[in-house]
């Protein structure tokens, strides 16, 4: 690994950490999937091994980070009516004011899903996310129903932004842990997120897009200076 | 079979004869599902089969559909961008204006998936489906994922309604084609639709509601004193 993922990572690892001083004993936390909230998953285990933090239970977003809780010995349980007490996610891209674009690793139905029944949410990266208005980089990810996916592709489209529909290692379709498909929608410019959101949203055969919009309470976003904090204007 | 059913029957039947006046040959055809949709279904197979509708595709909302289309050897295809040429589908409640709730037979996001890219989008039925306003009889029925399915419910129920997930004859989760719940929101009072309608779909784990709005053209509901039409004003 050369130097410069090397400190990458190591300032991922950074943000997790200062995200983990919002988890406690005896609370339900919602687990984030991806390479920085693996990170948090990781230091969350070594906590409940050393007995630092006890009484945790934890909702797991996808499978792989319910594999790697119950490698750690983190106990799972599934989403309840009462919800969570806090989640930890990494972002795709993510503003000041706290929005976010997530679903680039295929798991933003349930990452939502949990998201909008926590109390405190969550959100971490490094400085590579951070952005002035979302769009600039990330496609936005839709999960669809795969019946009718082509006509669902073409109403996307009319949103203005390309859509390609996204594929796993092998070039077969990728399919959601929901058993979806998964189309990136290419805008190539900012976004007037809340008027798309809604959009989206309305196009039978739509699941759920990317777009986290007014949902996540903290960041913590990692520098080569330090890790940056943001918090939701109360 | 008791006289009043028999006559509730033949009046089905007449229904789906008026709607497939819109149907020609070299059409896209969107298969309804329920036991009015099977009507048309069967009167379509017999015009094919006798070689008076020809070179007719249809895409099926249900593979219950499916299997009886291709009983009756009418050629299945998958809904392309293009969408199809009319739609002819049931209804559980149905306004004059042609508003309707569908999907007590639970495939109502395929339904909605090609009703959405008709170009003529025709509901049959019963006089017993009329209503005044939507909500005065029947549930909304709300296709949710299944992972948090309790806290998506108990979103549902701060809408003002009672939440019921839907079972099977064998008292489990009844589970749609696409491998989903259905939970049967019942409102017992007129709503207003348009609003529970976005607010229903802003709710993470809610793929789609049964709330047609605005989508349908025409309708034919059968009368003891003949069928009665209804057409989406210009």
């Amino acid at each position: 690994m050369d130097e410069a993922l090397r400190e990458l990572e190591a300032q991922k690892k950074r943000a997790a950490l200062r995200a983990l001083a919002h988890v406690e004993s005896g609370m339900t936390v919602g687990l984030g999937s991806g390479s920085t909230a693996r990170y948090a998953i990781r230091e969350m285990g070594r906590r409940v091994k050393e007995g630092e933090l006890t009484h945790l239970s934890a909702v797991a977003s996808s499978e792989a980070s319910a594999a790697l809780a119950r490698d750690l010995g983190i106990p799972l349980v599934e989403l309840s009516a009462s919800g969570v007490d806090v989640v930890i996610d990494g972002a795709d891209e993510l503003t000041e004011s706290l929005d976010a674009i997530k679903g680039l690793g295929g798991a933003l139905t349930r990452e939502k899903i949990i998201a909008a029944r926590a109390k405190t949410f969550i959100l971490i990266g490094d400085e590579r996310k951070l952005v002035g208005e979302l769009g600039e980089r990330s496609p936005v990810p839709v999960e669809v129903i795969r019946f009718g996916w082509r006509a669902t592709l073409a109403d996307l489209g009319e949103l203005g932004c390309e859509v390609i529909p996204r594929q796993d290692d092998r070039g077969d379709f990728f399919v959601s842990d929901n058993g979806h498909l998964v189309l990136d929608c290419h805008f190539g410019r900012r976004l007037r997120a809340h008027e798309l959101a809604a959009e989206v949203r309305a196009i039978p055969g739509v699941i759920e897009h990317g777009l986290f919009l007014g949902m996540a309470t903290h960041a913590y976003v990692a520098a080569p200076e330090g890790v940056l904090e943001f918090a939701r204007r109360a």
